[in-house]
């Protein structure tokens, strides 16, 4: 990697200008989406060079996850739920999510993206700009399945609903039951939004 | 009805009395849940007679509706859904919420239910007692079905994941598809929860 160029006379590596970049980012993720933001903006706005950020955090994917505290990068995990295709897809997306979240730093994280989605309007357009367009839509066309945008939709309708019912809501006996029981219940619901015939 | 008899000295039937009975009774809720609160309690709190509280508002199922502005009073409504019986009801579920939910003012009600449970654990714990235990559970007791507190916690995350992708996260073509299509794609997801051996 190259050297980083400074603007300012701060040392670089500083845990300051870490947490000015993420700033940077956070503003600029708010202001202009997932897809409108640039490594280059978010350089400008924290006044370092777009190599320092690149050399802090490799791409604007894995800036997005440290900027919002994302307790994992969806960029990563979800190709590798995919790969070994769409049979049982369902079973593994549901079985990795409360993996992450039956930890106290996944439910808090999680929870916390939660509550900003719900009680602000740009962060859920930026959080659906990232994770169904950016994320979830391309790997299931990659994974060949057909409207990948509906299914989409209809998966995070149910994973999303049962972080709410289990983690928020409570309600048993959701709240404390297993994994392997939690999969037995509503990993069917994920697969036939992934490949019945809907229409 | 019997003359309220009231132990201050504002008119009776002022706006100011009933919404310093609302007052109270947000106040009862939140602090002993909604089996726990009582009319007597929400009376004492307003410093009115219990009478009078009957007389404005009923029940105390009608007092929790009013003092938290639900859309709908989910002890009525959820009765009429299930007379019919349980086939079909996953379909007459789904219709019937986005029938409310898409009014601006259903929307919004709603959205301030789901900010609020998500943004504050007693009020969560509320909404659980009030919907799932005093209303759904009970219902789906006398419709017959086994293991009425799962499915109704399992219905639950499917609605309100529903709400949350279609409304909170906007995601298409869930946002914008007709009641036809959302209850095309989600009512066997219902109907499963509600009658399939998940076990």
């Amino acid at each position: 990697m190259t050297a980083p160029l400074r603007r300012r006379g701060r040392r670089p590596g500083s845990t300051d200008t870490k947490a000015e970049i993420l700033t940077a980012a956070r503003n600029e993720f708010a202001a202009f989406g997932f897809d409108g933001a640039t490594i280059r903006g978010i350089a400008r706005a924290a006044a370092v060079d777009p190599a320092l950020v690149h050399h802090y955090f490799g791409n604007k994917q894995k800036i997005f996850v440290a900027a919002l505290e994302l307790p994992l990068d969806p960029s990563e995990m979800v190709p590798k739920l995919m790969a070994p295709g769409v049979a049982g897809l369902g079973d593994r997306l549901i079985r990795f999510l409360l993996s992450v979240l039956d930890t106290p730093d996944g439910e808090a994280r999680v929870l916390a993206v939660l509550r900003s989605a719900v009680t602000n309007a740009n962060f859920a357009a930026l959080m659906r700009g990232y994770l169904l367009e950016s994320v979830i839509v391309p790997n299931l066309t990659k994974l060949g399945v057909s409207e990948p945008a509906r299914r989409a939709a209809l998966l995070f309708s149910q994973v999303g609903g049962v972080i709410l019912a289990r983690y928020v809501l409570q309600a048993e006996p959701l709240a404390s039951a297993s994994v392997d029981n939690v999969a037995r219940w509503v990993a069917p619901t994920l697969q036939r939004y992934l490949t019945a015939d809907l229409d």
